[in-house]
């Protein structure tokens, strides 16, 4: 992770300050577009003083910096919580992999967005913080997946593949959402994507369905 | 479409020369950022001066225009081919499709990331024509799957959710091709993609393998 510079030696309270800092950050570079967003309007959106917020920070482009960061923070705590409900078949780890993963894209949707926007203007080590979270993500669904398959509750697939198709399905909830909520809501699409990925693994004769948690 | 303003008369040069631009603008644009490339560097890229490019433009800005509109052309494109191999099962045709879409994704990879780079910076308006390129695209998977399960030819799955599912697909090689490009190529990500989705939609007892084309 890249080093932020702060004045303040109070490391819990720079923790939530920047927590907070984040979440509104995002909340208008999504309305507003990087470049068009201000430190002082987002100091005013903090309701702090632009002074203030440089006692956080140390530059405009360390609030990308933050953001990337906590992105990291929030894959280490999804792999966590993933590792925590490994406690029964591994058709249930699986499917509760893919519901706390969707409900965290939910939850960050604007997030999401926000890093998809300005990947093309992150520099390459930065961008490789971005990549590294999504490959953690992949290769934990993965080891998942193939687990399944050695104990035959899966049959047998590319699961590199499908791993990284749950991906490309989280990140179309947040890329697509314009379009996907309309007719889903995040349960209802969890629970469709889910079940259409356990008929294709297990081979069942009938599509599955599953049911809402 | 919106319309760019131009100079010339002859409407075949302008097309032409459109598309020239289109192109060149877009590798630079990946490249450097929108934000961070001038219309001086794209006139020196383009081989032309700025006075000869503006020939053919009206603002920086219609740059973008003019790429959102080539977008449109493409999918306009991609239907019409798409109709044109509507000759034989509609597995053969869902697999064409699929085979068709996804290897212009891949000739046109930095537009694909490009557009979903600036999508927080353009207008509701010009947001809405990407969308409506995207929109296009799932109701005529999701016409030829609603097909496949009336003819019997499918089993009855959320059509809208697969066909969403190809879009996510596809733009996941756009956006992901840094990960994917290591394990697949272009042919054998269609290959595995096209084979998990023929396995769900036949029920096939064993996993569908495609062969190439």
């Amino acid at each position: 992770m890249r080093k932020v510079r702060t004045f303040s030696s109070d490391i819990d309270l720079v923790k939530e300050r920047r927590s907070h800092i984040v979440k509104t950050a995002v909340e208008l570079i999504v309305k507003k577009g990087y470049n068009h967003t201000s430190t002082r309007e987002l100091a005013a959106a903090l309701g702090m003083s632009t002074g203030g917020l440089y006692h956080y920070i140390g530059s405009k482009d360390d609030i990308l910096y933050l953001i990337i960061n906590f992105t990291s923070d929030l894959t280490q705590s999804l792999l966590d919580n993933c590792t925590k409900c490994n406690n029964g078949s591994i058709t249930q780890h699986f499917t509760e992999c893919i519901r706390l993963y969707l409900t965290g894209v939910e939850q960050y949707r604007d997030l999401h967005n926000f890093i998809n926007h300005v990947m093309l203007s992150l520099s390459v080590n930065d961008r490789r913080i971005v990549y590294e979270n999504e490959s953690r993500i992949v290769a934990y669904l993965e080891k998942v997946l193939t687990e399944g398959v050695k104990k035959g509750e899966f049959r047998a697939h590319d699961c590199k593949c499908l791993a990284h198709n749950v991906v490309a399905i989280a990140n179309a909830w947040a890329n697509r959402g314009w379009y996907l909520k309309r007719y889903y809501t995040i349960d209802s699409y969890i629970k469709e994507q889910t079940g259409a990925l356990l008929t294709l693994l297990t081979g069942a004769s009938d599509p599955v369905h599953v049911t809402a948690r």
